[in-house]
């Protein structure tokens, strides 16, 4: 199949790469040019204008940073306007469920296909091959490009018919992850607070019923003053905000995930927006200051 | 060593067995009678009055439900008057960190020794001798006690010198365990909500990053309607109680701890208190009721 893609940062480079190592054909589009060697070494055919990757494909793939990013490339730009009829966009960015269905309502109006295929696993997940997929979009769609989704991702979930279920899953996996984050730094702060060894406490816990992924994961930078950077607070202020706005259209009161969503934005106001998200701690310890 | 055990329930029962396995006397007392026979084939020596586990032992070990049922058996009945000079008393119940050091304050006056020792890993790892023990206190009284503590778990935590250090060390693991359960409860409801399939979604977060140990263990009973009881709604009422007024002793606030506490208390206050704690989900779904 030939393949366009636009979007060759930390997650869509490697997702090209291993989509041109099982022989697929991709033309890439990116307004950075920062990727574009590595993406030219591994084969990929770069495009300095947006129209070179919509022209002639049978898929156009984003991986764009989200879903009003993906709108404006599509609609407001138009350049849904020049892919032939009857191709399929695969919107892999995260973004509401309500904004996936927007747009596959306006590409469906242009006689084109859409998945809503938010992914998981992070930029490990993409360099490996192992990111899961959840896709919403009617299955004979998804059945067209399974083998392109199998190549990035191990585990490709069939959340619905409509698009829009898989950015639905992905806001509830986000849900948990950003709830889990901020949880492990109150359980960690009352832990400094209370006298305790936090690394003691970080071992105690990988063995125990509190045990998380993120705890695992995030705990041990949350213990470094300046860890790291591999996912930004804002990133968390971003998706726990699509949680939250959902949420508020479904009539859904969720104290939790908005609870943590102030912690997060608490500690982007204080200017560690760019910091590891793991830092969110920081909005703990600013709050419980002592003197 | 001569050990007297009080409180043969559910998690004191098994304990008590696996040190009579290893070679050691156990007198126990319990106010109720329910576990006499099972404790007397295994060898024990049961004892029809409290203070029939007092005399002339070495160690005290209590599993009874609650710091107050601690105090009330040793201060305010007395029999820590009973026991010999230089004893160690081991308290293994979930109890504030404050209470602990209280009562360790009062038995240190009657020349006793006493370790704050609660345990993690519930019935399962009480019968297979795999508990976790967070252990607060002196290292020579945790010393002359560590084979007996051995025997009821592989993992024995040196938290502090200072008896309520593993009390606070129990309590920061119960804060996660009690957000986690309540948040994979909001979640699923959120995912209820959206129109999606719960299984599946339990599937999903499995191989996520939201997942934790909580919606592994809770999540399938969370989607059944009436599952069996594992562990109840109101030992996390108790729980996140314990970290609520102990992190206000601290002067520390806990958003997400005393949110979650909110969902229990809630789902206690509408008569189900005694349900799995799974059920949290009940007060997410009554609270966001439809019509």
């Amino acid at each position: 199949m030939k393949i366009g893609f636009v979007g060759l940062g930390a997650m869509g480079l490697p997702m090209a790469k291993r989509l041109m190592a099982q022989g697929h054909s991709v033309l890439g589009y990116d307004v950075s040019e920062r990727n574009r060697t590595a993406f030219e070494a591994a084969g990929g055919l770069w495009q300095t204008t947006a129209a070179g990757v919509t022209q002639g494909v049978d898929v156009l793939w984003l991986m764009v940073v989200s879903g009003d990013q993906a709108q404006d490339f599509l609609l407001t730009q138009g350049h849904a306007d020049t892919l032939p009829g009857g191709a399929t966009v695969i919107l892999g960015c995260t973004q509401p469920a309500s904004q996936a269905a927007a747009t596959a309502q306006a590409l469906q109006a242009k006689g084109l296909h859409m998945l809503d295929a938010p992914v998981s696993g992070g930029v490990v997940g993409a360099e490996s091959g192992t990111l899961s997929i959840m896709v919403g979009g009617p299955s004979a769609t998804l059945d067209s490009v399974r083998p392109l989704l199998m190549a990035v991702g191990g585990n490709v979930f069939h959340m619905g018919q409509a698009c829009g279920m898989g950015s639905t899953m992905k806001m509830v996996n986000q849900l948990l992850c950003g709830v889990h984050i901020a949880v492990a730094a109150e359980a960690l702060h009352l832990a400094e607070n209370a006298g305790l060894d936090l690394q003691q406490v970080l071992d105690i816990i990988g063995v125990s019923a509190g045990n998380s992924w993120m705890v695992g994961n995030r705990g041990p930078r949350m213990i470094q003053s300046d860890p790291p950077v591999t996912s930004a607070i804002d990133i968390f202020v971003k998706d726990l905000s699509i949680v939250s706005d959902e949420a508020r259209k479904l009539k859904t009161g969720l104290p939790l995930a908005n609870g943590a969503l102030q912690m997060f934005l608490a500690t982007s106001g204080q200017g560690h927006g760019k910091a590891d998200d793991s830092q969110v701690i920081r909005a703990y310890r600013s709050m419980n200051r002592k003197g």
